[in-house]
């Protein structure tokens, strides 16, 4: 089993229940997540040992961030207390033709407004095999964009692999700015999660109207060659209730990809792009055959858009048990 | 921004959580709704003056429905209270192949009872665009009967466009009655909510094998003249969770229709109609094409099947979002 | 009307909401059911004297279980109150992609336990028309393989038909431990619920390739002549949400067939076999015709899908007019 | 063991949750009670033969009536179906200092509006040894006060003693028409329920400054010697979620009065008062010592108010565990 | 019936339910509130024409303060929206000996960042009777203490009565800076509502052993005689569900003072305080008794306890009923 | 900081919401825990090492367990996983004079059939402070009996202080038995939790009419001067809702009384005994003085009935903070 460590910011997630607007919403269910802390609770749940990174307002909504990842035995010697706040969102949740829509309450967060590293490289790359980031934290600040760079460059000192997923959000900086930044951070990476949108609008990869993903992820490798695998999920929305999903991966100079998990109705879309990273790491840590780790990934995103929250619940042995019995149907 | 009154009884819905009968319900959902004072909400949404005339009891369940109608700036001032009681039914929600069942107990309601026009006329239409009535109340009594007739014809006279849907219910009267009433009222409508069933069974248009919808409306037109709008939606019941729903306007001697939109899962279908009146009437308020006006009709009836309670609660920015959109996609 | 007194364990079902596993949840939601309770619930339902016999710890279960017969009507004068304790199992409900789960908390349970016939034969078969039990009972214990034999000769004794549905489960006893024990019952068997696959496990019969369900209902029937009447349902999973239902009936040497149900969304599939069954049974008893017979049980196993508990809640005119209407479309 | 019958009306209560007012409320708690329904399964509960005599509607609200007799093994028999409705009523439940308060919509039920006795009275009163009703009954109509005095002379001609509530509620009839009615009624009833404003307002007994409960009781009894038992309950209202109840019971010309029950918090008081008739009936069926009785009778009235619904969810032998057992306390 | 303007910020509570942690919460509910948009509530429920203004963001949260004043009919014409956030906090309820507890959320909202008065002081003051504000207002910034100074000598200009409630917030600024603020803004006030501690502390007046409340009303009159009126409550903790509450008046140079209210048990302590402000402002503007307006201010205040939300849920006629009949007491 | 391991069984509890019966509940909430893991999770709350030695199924129930013990960070090395069953109760939640009352579904549990010791004595004590067992465990069998003894023995050879609840279930084992095992555990035990009822009925101690507490446990430390420490608390029961509790402790041949914490109303009860041993375990653990740990210890106890579930969820902080502040009181 391996060591990881993830790093980014967790929020608060209040959703609204199907069927019910968010202005007419008398209670709000509750969730604390965020993509790197996803990633580290399905480590976890795989039993490799991983920790999350980050920093939480030292009051009660810090203690339950902290309680939740403990209940998914994921380490929090490294969560910080103390900053303002925690960053916050709505999520009204979309049904049928109705799609979800979103109100950020993220800004002032302890996270986000961090200026230094406040941890020691030493204790926090210790032996760690790999370490995962996104795209989403030097999208925070400018001095996330030099915390973060300044992260990865010492996680590669320290020997670890760097896991990045570009996650480009148009709500928190221009395509400009992110690709400029994107070309500091991406010549210091292993494994990479990114799709042809972000060739092309961060990259700067030439469109090419004839051309599908394969032909994407070997321009980037072309670009930054210390990359090794690339990866990413299609998704065909039929309905906010019912998503394709298809996994794909570049590794070895070669495309893989998964079968088509057709996924109706859907509990919760939030994290099932995390539960796929999770998946990949996994598969990578373990050193599994390409193809059976992007049929994990992406039965796992099938499995994580099951269940209310952002955290993948599964553990490799049920994931197995689903991609043997299929659809709805229990293995006696 | 128009001005609207819209005229008629408000009742109290219980209903079931899906998947549960009505017979084993240890607690039921609230709603208050109607279709005329569903209609006035979804105008209110959408920016015009609202105001419904109706009356409820003198308690808490008509100090509710004042609530309910204030939380969406819908005009109370002609909310009488007074009377026996308010008018109230049980939905047994239906999901998949279950349809839903209802159980009536709306006799001697406090706006059925009435038997004179309590309001002044001239307060009532001053600077009004559209009176909106449905075929529901004359069906009340034969007291209701002359006061919607004697209404209809005030509101002409204050220079008010009539907006009249015949909405014909067989638990209330019969088809000869409906005919018979109908015969009187529809020579002062302008805008008219009817089907082919209804051009057949009440008006008495001639059946004919190989016509459809457009023949009828023309048809009703021919006896009618002074109606310039005639609308409905076509509905295709796959099951009591999927329906796909066409809207159909005849203006201007010319047929429109909107394309299928395909609703699954269906969260509550109540006031599905009344959402589509709703977007029709706005489209005439704000002289939109008629085209752009099916289209918003029938999208914001779709968008209704998607959350709980009687009325629509969606902005004209949010129909259109999802009309730019498609389903389930989230615009960014 | 006819009389029948259907004998086996009841158990505690606790599921999880969907969406929602059963390590997270914090609430769980409770049931009561099993097999020939359902059975005599149904029939009570139509209109049967249907008496449950078994026997239930003298605690707040065992009195919830009395309730829950009451509630619907169905005789608890053969429940015995005694033993240790009330057998319980955890449903994890399946939603799309993800099946349902199980956990079974069975063991030493008041019934399980029972090694002697605590009741009197004669007043236990006075009057009775059929006399229901199935595979599980004969699989709890080796008392209760014997027992059951007993109770099955006393039963035909007294002129009563015997129902008996195989309903193997691989997790109470072995293939071969359960056809050897089948063995010495089906030979006093009338009505039979059997499948291909307890053709061939568990009885016998050699598999033809090219052979479908009405050669194996031959075959058994080859066997044991003195069964009548078989039945079973073939299901199509396509999801945990989405099941086609087909009923067959093998009776007078002919093979019956059902329009195939398509239930989706599943709100709750537990009991829905025993709908069926319930829906055979009445038929039997009210000598409809095979293929009347075979609509309504598969139909009334479609409806159970529609709603939370183990039991069928619906009438025979609802199951009727769910014929007569068609998926999701109302009677009006 | 005892026969007993009680008739009367059922309604369907809406109740609110504490601490949420009704126009606020999206959900309401279903309850169906009324006094003689509460006071059979009281009866049925210590394992009398109890069956109630009513007339509900033929619809969904009606089954769920059934189905709540029936769980509680009370017989339904003489339940006739028909008429236009269930009589329903609103709890905003009270808390602290706020009382409850109550919107009525009962009018026009399927009972109330009975105007002949449509049960044969040979079947009614077959073996029965006490036939229950309530002041209620004849103060829903004119045609009640006829039928209700016809079948109380009916019981007694078929040897049943007579059990009568006086229960005055202002809102349904005057003290004067009520007082006309009951100068018919009582020369006929053994067992009353009556406090001293019954003497006072309805009996025309004398108010005398210094006299307490004993004396009205002695002073109505003077009246109608016929009744040989009276029993009443006395409660200070210290708040809505406070109050002290004193049971007091007049039999064999001595005055019986129970130990104080603080009952704090209450959870429900509806059907408090049916609960303490029923314990009072039990204890004349199994001929109790007095004390004994009222003991009995005022500690199942505290139990009633500390669980939701009408209804007494107590055995005998549980009532009799907490007498012994004192307020709050196990017995292990 | 007066007209009423009151100015403030107005958030989002999270509260769990009572026996739950904050950190444990799986749901949180949600009510919008604040001191002013209390007091508007409170009066609009009196029947006066009150409206709030503020700043909300411009999003679904925005959108729902809104719907919230718009069903209790306060006017939201003065309701901006923009700015970036809406001002949150966390009630984590306190029940029996534990207290509650809070965390806040606050900073940085649409209200607080405000920098100029973005309404016409024309339109604002027209008509107006009363001119209700804070302290908590000038205690967001510097800017909110120039502001505030502004629209309050604005509204005395328009002719408005001043109503100004001190309400000391440590978390939000000093005590001396309070204090240099408060002096500006207390020569401009008629109304004011303040404590003795609040006179010791902010306003300088020295503490006098054997002195009570009175002394300190005099104290401050003497300081700031332009104000007529001081109120403010005294409730004693025995619990978090169990205090008691006493109104406090100076007026005409006298003091009044309140029966005690003894609230037990509380289900919502917020928005207590503003309810009784809403009592005392009701009773100025309908030229009450003094004694009359203290008990009726503190009878709202003590109904308001008993009800989820920040807001006053009563009529003048529930009010007064209350006081009636006393405590958990119906009238009937 | 100390190390602490606690042994016991940890349960399933479900338990009904107050005001309903368990016989009627269609939902059940979900604990689960046990005296040991209780006062682990306490002493992880508090900032010191805790695991918790126990076995439980190997199924969701099992994982359960685990990631309820993670979310405490209480250890779970020495969790195993086997074994048939978790051991399951019911609580029916008492309310106001109403009692709870449980039923017991426990025997076969995984954790009671053990039959060896299956962790290695070596890492279970190295470097422990405190070894906390409680008298449940030898009295789930004789194998328990062998097993506990042994158990302690190496906890002492180990270094380990032992710490001892004797805990007495009448339902478990006779008084007779209890006291012949505990005479062979209690020579090795350091910290003693037993009341004077053990010491009569257990431990052979002659009871004294006029001898309070602190007589007996100087009598029970005659017989055993190993025992150093003894502490239990003294409970009054006005209502199920409403207790008094008092905290001893003999320490240092002196007897301490904490003041009196009046609860009420009370959430929660179970775990209230735990969270004051966990208290009193942490005082001697950071070698408080022996009045302020028994405050500390009675007021944690106290807060713990205010919270559902069996844990205590307060830190150190704000056990002090209560302390500080009084009931029901903000330290603002």
């Amino acid at each position: 089993m391996g060591k990881v460590i993830t790093l980014g910011e967790i929020m608060l997630r209040f959703s609204t229940s199907q069927g019910t607007r968010l202005a007419q919403s008398d209670t709000l269910a509750v969730h604390y997540g965020g993509g790197e802390a996803n990633v580290a609770i399905s480590l976890a749940n795989y039993g490799h040992e991983a920790s999350f990174v980050s920093k939480v307002p030292d009051n009660a909504l810090g203690e339950a961030v902290k309680k939740h990842l403990q209940r998914y035995h994921v380490g929090t010697e490294f969560l910080l207390f103390g900053g303002e706040r925690l960053g916050t969102y709505y999520l009204e949740s979309g049904i049928g033709q109705r799609a979800a829509s979103v109100v950020y309450d993220r800004a002032h967060s302890s996270f986000a407004e961090m200026t230094s590293i406040d941890w020691s490289e030493e204790e926090l790359f210790k032996d760690v095999d790999i370490f995962h980031v996104s795209g989403i934290t030097p999208a925070l600040s400018s001095s996330w964009q030099t915390l973060t760079l300044e992260l990865i460059k010492a996680a590669k000192k320290h020997g670890c692999k760097v896991s990045f997923d570009i996650n480009y959000r148009g709500k928190l900086w221009t395509q400009k700015e992110a690709g400029r930044v994107l070309k500091t951070l991406l010549p210091y990476v292993d494994y990479c999660s990114a799709g042809y949108l972000d060739a092309i609008h961060l990259l700067g990869i030439t469109p090419q109207p004839n051309e599908e993903l394969p032909y994407y992820y070997k321009k980037i490798q072309e670009l930054y060659p210390n990359i090794s695998v690339f990866y990413s999920t299609k998704r065909e929305v039929i309905s906010a209730s019912d998503n394709q999903l298809i996994g794909t991966l570049w590794m070895d100079q070669t495309y893989y990809q998964s079968a088509t998990q057709e996924i109706v109705p859907i509990v919760d879309r939030v994290g099932g792009g995390d539960a796929f990273c999770g998946g990949i790491l996994h598969g990578l840590l373990n050193q599994e055959e390409p193809q059976k780790m992007i049929e994990f990934a992406t039965a796992t995103s099938a499995l994580k858009h099951t269940v209310h929250g952002d955290c993948n619940q599964f553990s490799e042995e049920e994931v197995n048990s689903f991609l043997a019995a299929g659809s709805g149907k229990i293995i006696r």
